[in-house]
C-alpha cells in the first residue's frame, strides 16, 4: 500500500494506490523517472457515508468505501509507450478491459504532472 | 488491505484497514463472531486538501494522506481478553505503544457495535 486519497466532484470516490517492488522502492527513494518495469495500480471504491456509524456517534462522522468502481493500471516502458511518457494505460471493470476511448482519456490528464514523471501520487509512509 | 476510509470531525483521518489470513477470511465470509488469532491493523495519516492537484485540475478535487498518526491493532483471543468482548487493544505511535490511559478509551466506543462483534469495519471488496 503506498497511498490512500478521496477524489471529490464526478469521480467522488475512494482509492488506494499499490505498487509492485519496483515502484515501491522509487516512490520511497524519490527517484525520477520511475524505472522500466514500475507498476502502479489505483483501486476506487465509491465514497459514501457510514449511516451506521453516523448513527453510533450521533453526528456526520464516518464515510466509507461502497462498491468498487474501476482497477486502473500504470505499467513503465520507456521504449513501448514512448508517445505517453513512457506509460502505459489500462483500465478494468468486473474483470473486462475499458475500450480504447477511455484509454486515450489517460494520458491528457497526467501530462499536467510531468513534472513528476505523470505520476499524481506521492508516497505516504 | 481490507478497507479505507475517512473520519470526519476530531479525527480527521485517512484510514486504511489490514488484516491477518484469519481476518481476511472472516471479513470475505462474514464470519461472526471473528475468531481467536485475528488481527486487524488500522493505519491512519492526516485528511489535506491536495493542493497541487487541486491547481491541476483547477478546483477543490484531491483529497489526500498527510503525515502518518498512529497504528491500532485489534487481536482477538476470547479468553485473555474476555473483559473486552475478546478483543484486545493496542496503539503505536512513532514505534511506541500508547500508555494504559489510551487503551482504556477502545472498548467503550467499540462496545456500541456489539452486534458486529465490535468491530465497525465491513470488507470492501
Amino acid at each position: 500500500l503506498i497511498f490512500v486519497a478521496h477524489e471529490a466532484g464526478n469521480l467522488n470516490d475512494f482509492r488506494a494506490i499499490l505498487g509492485n517492488d519496483v515502484a515501491v522502492t522509487a516512490f520511497r527513494e524519490g527517484e525520477l523517472p520511475f524505472p522500466d518495469g514500475t507498476i502502479i495500480t489505483r483501486l476506487a471504491w465509491s465514497y459514501v457515508a457510514s449511516e451506521e456509524n453516523n448513527k453510533v456517534f450521533g453526528r456526520s462522522q464516518s464515510f466509507v468505501a461502497g462498491p468498487a468502481m474501476d482497477v486502473q493500471f500504470l505499467v513503465k516502458d520507456s521504449k513501448k509507450y514512448a508517445a505517453t511518457g513512457g506509460w502505459g494505460f489500462a483500465q478494468f471493470k468486473d474483470g473486462k478491459p475499458a475500450d480504447e476511448s477511455v484509454h486515450k482519456t489517460c494520458f491528457p490528464c497526467h501530462e499536467h504532472v510531468k513534472a513528476r514523471d505523470f505520476v499524481f501520487t506521492h508516497y505516504a509512509p
